[in-house]
């Protein structure tokens, strides 16, 4: 596949990565399940049994924006890297679980949608993913990985997307004990957080 | 994987985009359940039970056929893109949030076969999908991403079936408001609209 | 993926047969349903209960087998192809169809084994699959697709490979329509047809 | 994909194995279904529905582990292969049959967790599927594959690594016989049983 050998792993594990998170990201709909109609029945009965599953449409389309959101990160951080690493492999294998793991939580949170502990542990269970995604993301464009040609810039814009996504996962979940049907709203806080962490940055990084 | 590291991103996402609709293709047939039959029934209850199953199996080739259709054009637009850009990421994962849906939609449909509100929410998503498709092959094949090698009559006839899909897809949602059971035969009206927006294409171009 | 720019698309529809291929053998299982059994019942009702799961064990090995036979020859097939032709991708989406239905055939097959009707319809949609499987790979080992570098006894043995399996899936259908417990014992006759068709075929291009 | 065509179908057969490691492991959490809980039940009612499922997670969480393992221990050996052999196709295509068929051993595993016979019969499928692991990474880096660059160190250690793993899965079978409970902890032993072989290994290469 590379036209040097050494970052055939590299491309194997990309490749297993992607189709787990393609797999995960389709098997979404799996869980809901086509309601029972009497046949005949007029129109607005088939309304009301399809509005009746109107919360797991929304936490089909709140996972999919999620688990797409963890995809284009890693697919941005993988991007940047240009070597091969063993010790992302046990990371990257955790955040694979937390992600095929999300049908479940994604059915779960669908049919009791609202419900504090439901929501909380779907929210929860976000965080864990976030701060897995965090980590492997951390290593793919750290200095163990990180091809020579990659600009450091893109680099450390992949660490500040990844640690906004955690803080807004944090948010989500703060907000699903409270207020349990606002938590979604939390992932809207991601450009926030970018904002903010690259304004602690360049402060950071500016001469005293 | 690309001979040149810049590419690479537009593989990783070839590549998801192609799982994504591998997958929704062969989910497609997990919502045909086995029928009950008492085991040593005659031959007839057995083909009695089956050809209950009918309308599921003609749902079941309708979006096989569809999804097969959208891979194809999909297949056609990125192969003429030599440029990965940023702007096609977020309408191609809405496509394929649309693509995954479909094993949904089409249980709903093949279970409650010619029932007006099935049939019209199965082929309003197609409307839908069919033009998120024709943005994205239209992104893909624009002046962000389009090959330098690229033929631009290619192109321009990606875009136009892109448009002729969508048409025809609007022709079997209107159809399916006033007879559900040929709405399938919209599709149909493929070549058509190509032809016909070959037709317009030629005298717009045409000098004056 | 290609260094040449030419054979893309052939890679993006290997690929996704490929996909079609390992998802519809890894979906066979799920028609398997884990039985219920009182929890703290005797280790005789636990065997009892997975002997009565046998024939699905059965039909699952026996569509694993196929399928994986299938997807062999595709690989042989095309690793011979060595450039696009348009006129493979309506065959190859038929035939990605036919594999993909399997798992609903293979549940139907297991819950009644040995029963006419679904055994004889099982055999009978191979009979199917390997006659578009033969279409599929006469084209991408004929002179439309055939790379240059290809041995042409290398096509010729596909091709006779292909033969074979649809003369075996011919031979199981009989079989399953006169003994249906022996049908599977009709894929075990590829080897007779294969060395069949080699004596007919050097027969033909003997000189007279 | 590659430079030269002669590992063309290394390449695919390496992408098909691991699509079907990659959909075997994201199909594991379909086989956990919701719980039926009252909607309005207060937080404990759902706390213990959750806890009911808790050996199903175990059982997720061990075989996540348990494939992924088998997965790396394949993208290694095939790491060092550089070349094809027909010789590995239909090991490799048992190997993933024994990995596709565990979405259906977990379900039985998580459903009666700590009960005898289910427990026995998913520790001894994985043996099997140990010792099928063991042959094909033995063919991929024996005499008719391992690439010409290939360090024998690397091929010795991937031999050793895969015969732990079949110990460990044997020890857990052991185990399982005699106190189900603890059948996983003999995965815990595949480090032992690498330093034991290394040791082994050492004195018979030792000069006498």
């Amino acid at each position: 596949m590379a036209s040097d050998k050494t970052d055939h792993p590299l491309e194997r594990l990309v490749f297993f990565s992607d189709a787990v998170f393609a797999i995960a990201i389709t098997l979404l709909v799996i869980e809901i399940h086509v309601p029972e109609i009497p046949y005949r029945a007029p129109a607005a009965v088939y309304w009301e049994a399809l509005a009746h599953l109107f919360p797991s449409f929304v936490s089909f389309a709140i996972s999919f924006g999620v688990i797409g959101m963890f995809w284009t990160g890693h697919h941005r951080a993988f991007s940047l890297a240009g070597r091969y690493h063993g010790g992302v492999l046990g990371w990257n294998l955790m955040l694979l679980c937390a992600i095929a793991f999300m049908p479940f939580l994604t059915a779960l949170y669908g049919r009791y949608y609202g419900a504090p502990v439901p929501t909380g542990i779907y929210w929860a269970w976000l965080v864990l993913t976030a701060l897995l995604n965090l980590k492997v993301n951390t290593i793919a464009t750290g200095p163990l990985m990180l091809g020579e040609g990659a600009a450091p810039e893109a680099a450390a814009d992949v660490r500040r997307r990844s640690r906004s996504v955690a803080l807004a996962a944090a948010s989500a979940f703060v907000l699903a004990l409270f207020v349990p049907l606002a938590a979604p709203a939390g992932m809207a806080t991601i450009p926030l957080w970018q904002i903010l962490l690259a304004r602690v940055g360049r402060r950071a990084s500016a001469p005293a």
